[in-house]
């Protein structure tokens, strides 16, 4: 056995055991979501600040150094997108990024994001900014302490969307999002002109809790979510994490009087579930069994939530079934009547229950509100008055109370700052994934019309998921499409299935 | 500050330390228990082994060896019973014991019973003893090597009966279940030939399972279980566990034809935890903030299940309310035949639904045969003829499956041997604690027929769960009730509930 050999053993061993740590803070963080008394919260936050100072000190180990210096100058490192390489590639990246960060932010930042979390949890139940005021000054401002201690080209921000979204800039997404802004806002425009009113009203009627559990179950299992290594909670905010190689968790909120909520959640978020199902066990905690990016998670979870899930074939399929588990709401309910609704445009206030035309609007508020305040243009104090004033000024309308504005999402309470812009990058991503499967596939829409969700499924896993993180997400996108990152799928896909319902083009 | 001063801050925040990885632990297990995914439990194993491996290499870190010479020569030994003298003695017996245990033996011990355990699930669902045979061989193979490291001075159960109760030896605890069993013989003897039947069929009439589980929550905080502080779930094997100063997890398991299964269940479960609740926090993880024993514990579950919850006084209170909630059931029932439905004595099959009177047989019979598994008089493979046999001459009965015999309880496949006994001293103390807190009120009985239940929960905290580990078993029987332990007090409450209802004496 060569000596980078024994060194790369060395390496895997190390990272598995990190990735053992990091699957147990999972384990903690899904607990403290969906499953702990609230009094409980103090001494759960401080054993995910251990945690993160033990997974840290395990990142910033200085025997990776020696270990990366003699792989770099190895034959494996002229395989960039092998196995071997693309861990040695991705280990050098945050090995980078996580020396240049004191263990003591890092503990401050663990400890302060949980409690965050949880005030944010109660600020929202309150709705009241002002509870969660000082927890959001202090996440800011350590927020800007990490930005500065990584180090930037450009922008304080450019630092932390790295974290999300390595290789992108702060500059190219304002880009993408400006353009994808400017073909936006008349479609938007000629469809509040259109005059015609979906109707929203069937969505509102009543869909009991447990027959909603029980049909998001079907319908997750149907599209491939494999509930023999993954479960299915309730949580106050969405999300889904993997706590193993075979244990993804999934969680939604229920309302009784309006679908979509949880359903498209459930759809959402058994997106990311299927992706993660689709990695490589035998790769977990290393490159080539990792998600790519938040940018291409968010992808696999569009892809299922928005242009599967939203569309007519889909319900071809599925409204029978849904009708028979929700007989007094649905039975007098033709498809084309569902679609509309499903698929109504509407400028509205909460961002995850957003129209697929508004939906990127609502990003590009946050992407500049977060920008500013990591800047230091904004402060945190001012923040309500912000964002509420560019509700009015994109959107045309403004929230009635901070629960429906600034409280709406956990992220920024998590120390989640720069994680917005991924959302818009997903949309994009599955818009293009999307075109491709289907010329690949000879037309994929009767397939799904049959309920037939296994070939997408299986192109999926083979073109994106087996590959984890041995390619970045431009060369993802350029391999499977043959392009670069564009708004043109978006758009064409959003004219192709808006223009009819609104007598548009 | 002194010196010893200083080094006493330096081992009590290690110690906390090592509770935050057994806190963690907790969560890691109360999870797989209530939530994993069976295919997570591969992976899980391996995380749990991580984590016994770094607490044990805690418990070891020869630091403490320095620590503990400088504070047992320090003043603060002087007083064993305050909070740092205890603290003291408790961290040099454990630290003592863990040193001879070599750490390849924790961690296969840890990754053995993870899968035991697992193995458990199937093979009781399979009713398949050869699915567990292989694990069961492997765990006693490595409780004996344990216990050889461990030493002992009579038997090799002595060492592991210790990690359960500290203090007792097999002879002396071997001993007083004799005087148990040769007093409850003659007394099950004359209930069979008393010719009275109790009316169990209202028992096992139907109780829809969301109603069992409101009720039970009902009862649960009645009696003083946080649920604040606490969670109630569904589990397989019933446990109790804190995952946290604040953060109580009890569970169940519910029978819509058997009444009693969840309901003493839950009232046992809460008694484990408004225990662990009546702990003092800012001790947590320390000797005066840590349960004193199993059998102490057991002694808390025990009292709030039996002596309280199957009491005339406690239905006078909860019957009317019971009845509400379960209309069907028993809107006809009379408080005299609930009370005697629910203290039936009839010899059977399973322990954790056993009567009062014959319950302590079927710890015997464990007793007798793993102590023999130990000592290699008896061999695994041999270990369901044995059940079988004991059963047949202790109870007169015999399972016809293993279901329902050798593989009804988790404990050994968990690597549990030596724990059984406890539960038998939870019971004597419990009567012991009881007829002394009856004295100490003035006649409790009148109180609990009011459903005030805060006077008994108070005596409880002041007087033995705000003590924590500053006193042995022995020493806090003394110190409670005057007395040390004995049979006594648990025969004459069972006379005096079972007599009148069986019209003996």
């Amino acid at each position: 056995m060569r000596s980078w050999e024994r060194t790369l053993e060395q390496l895997c061993v190390h990272l598995r055991e990190t990735a053992l740590l990091e699957s147990i803070r999972s384990v903690l963080q899904w607990d403290e979501r969906t499953m702990m008394p609230a009094a409980g919260g103090e001494y759960r936050a401080e054993s995910l600040t251990w945690l993160a100072g033990s997974i840290h000190r395990r990142q910033t180990d200085p025997r990776l150094e020696d270990w990366l210096v003699e792989l770099e100058a190895s034959p494996l490192a002229n395989d960039p997108h092998g196995d071997a390489g693309a861990t040695i590639r991705e280990v050098r990246r945050e090995y980078d990024r996580q020396t240049r960060l004191p263990q003591l932010l890092v503990e401050q930042l663990a400890r302060t994001t949980v409690r965050g979390e949880q005030a944010w949890v109660e600020a929202r139940a309150n709705d009241s900014f002002a509870m969660l005021l000082p927890w959001l000054k202090e996440i800011f401002r350590l927020k800007r302490q990490q930005a500065e201690a990584l180090g930037y080209r450009q922008s304080p921000y450019d630092a932390l969307l790295e974290g999300f979204e390595p290789g992108a800039s702060t500059t190219e997404v304002a880009t993408v999002l400006e353009q994808l802004r400017s073909e936006l806002v008349p479609l938007v425009r000629a469809i509040q002109d259109s005059g015609r009113q979906a109707p929203r009203g069937i969505l509102q009627r009543r869909f009991p809790r447990d027959a909603q559990e029980r049909f998001g179950r079907f319908v997750a299992a149907a599209i491939g979510f494999d509930f023999a290594r993954g479960r299915l909670d309730v949580t106050a905010h969405p999300f889904c994490s993997s706590l193993g190689p075979h244990d993804c968790r999934i969680t939604t909120r229920y309302d009784e009087h309006f679908f979509p909520s949880a359903f498209f959640g459930i759809l959402h978020e058994a997106g990311h579930g299927i992706y993660d199902q689709g990695l490589r066990p035998d790769q977990y905690g290393l490159a080539p069994g990792s998600a790519l990016s938040l940018g291409i998670h968010e992808s696999q979870s569009r892809l299922w939530e928005n242009q599967v899930g939203r569309g007519r074939a889909f319900w071809q399929h599925f409204l029978p079934l849904a009708a028979r588990e929700f007989p007094e709401a649905l039975n007098d309910v033709s498809l084309d009547d569902f679609c509309f609704a499903i698929n109504a445009v509407n400028p509205s206030l909460i961002r995850v229950e957003a129209d697929e035309a508004t939906y990127n609007l609502h990003i590009v508020i946050r992407f500049e509100l977060e920008q500013a305040l990591i800047t230091g243009d904004l402060t945190v104090e001012d923040l309500p008055a912000a964002w509420n004033e560019r509700y009015r000024r994109n959107l045309g309308i403004q929230p009635d109370s901070d629960r429906d504005g600034v409280l709406q999402d956990i992220h920024w309470s998590a120390g989640l700052i720069g994680y917005f812009p991924t959302y818009s990058l997903g949309n994009l991503y599955a818009a293009q994934f999307f075109a491709q499967v289907d010329e690949d596939l000879g037309g994929i829409e009767p397939q799904l019309a049959r309920g037939q969700f296994g070939p997408l499924r299986e192109w999926l896993r083979e073109r994106i998921h087996q590959v984890g993180r041995c390619y970045s997400a431009d060369q993802l996108v350029e391999k499977v499409t043959g392009g670069g990152l564009s708004q043109r799928c978006l758009m064409s896909y959003l004219h192709r299935r808006l223009d009819p319902l609104y007598g548009l083009g």
